[in-house]
């Protein structure tokens, strides 16, 4: 593709990798910070490099932290004896939003995928065995995504921990609040038949 | 939004300010920078510092280049007799694509809209109208997008030019290729009824 500028082209090249950024999303960005201020430019690449620079994961929960220990891992008034394992980082801040949790978490950072060659060595399951080791932990609530990658990741860390003698829950699955049973696909509404709850 | 870090919630605003990216793309366009090595996240950073600083607009056609001239307005074996009037620099990019012009551009950055205070005077239209006074020009496509402000745009400059004695098209407006009559709009149906063209 000729751009006319070959920095333009490889700025469009460096925002294409990444993900969900195609080739015409990156050509909008890149127009439009040519157009934008200079300090808004400059503040975005900043923000990049300190991240980089500064950010890591927390030693214990591999959330994104500045610290050797996240925010969360280092709040006092949560409870260490509850760890909730979940995908991303994204994950934790969708549950954080609901304010209903106030232990801890584990971020495993993906997914087992066998088809993509990810396996438990790929996520933080050592780690969070290592860490059920050493702490006294009375639930572990796992909240990887209900797809099929999520549901075998959980299966996969339910026999791994059960032995253990620790108790292992798993996020409901179910019809959303707010939609329709007509709408609902068959497996999420077969899924909201078998856990039901008596009232 | 408690992201557990300063910086990581700084980077997750400052893409925020792009276009097309809200919050949930920011985050996960956050941290897969923060997952991805370190050269990958500098040298998006140094692209971006390094179009602010190099890439500029072309003096004559306002297409971006990283000298006064840009690589088409230098090319001596384009016509410069016939102008291509787009909005923006992604139209002059697709129109590239086909290889079917063989002219010059003028990109207007932008298209009249009153609504949004935008009027001849925050386009190229000055430097338009002494581009053709200077040069000897044959004819200028108007490409502007066919919808409203586009449309608007295009009759504005059509007045403004046609006394002047050049000659002034329109690109065709009609059924895409490629698309079934049935499922098109009855706007776009009705604008190939009366854009017909003798076989």
């Amino acid at each position: 593709m000729h751009y006319g500028s070959e920095i333009l082209s490889r700025t469009i090249d460096e925002l294409m990798k990444l993900p969900g950024i195609g080739r015409k999303t990156a050509q909008r960005l890149a127009f439009y910070l040519l157009k934008s201020s200079q300090e808004d430019a400059v503040a975005l690449a900043n923000a990049i490099v300190e991240l980089k620079e500064k950010v890591r994961f927390c030693v214990q929960c591999f959330n994104a932290s500045e610290n050797d220990l996240c925010t969360i891992c280092r709040d006092v008034k949560r409870e260490p004896a509850l760890i909730c394992v979940v995908e991303e980082t994204n994950d934790l801040l969708a549950i954080e939003k609901t304010s209903e949790f106030h232990g801890l978490y584990h971020v495993l950072q993906g997914h087992l995928s066998p088809l993509d060659g990810i396996g438990p060595d790929d996520l933080r399951i050592r780690e969070l065995m290592q860490r059920l080791e050493k702490t006294e932990v009375r639930e572990m609530i796992i909240a990887t995504n209900p797809n099929a990658e999520g549901e075998a990741t959980a299966l996969y860390l339910m026999k791994l921990v059960k032995p253990l003698g620790i108790k292992v829950t798993r996020i409901a699955r179910g019809l959303p609040v707010g939609s329709d049973l007509e709408f609902s696909d068959e497996v999420t509404l077969s899924r909201a038949l078998t856990g039901r709850q008596e009232m």
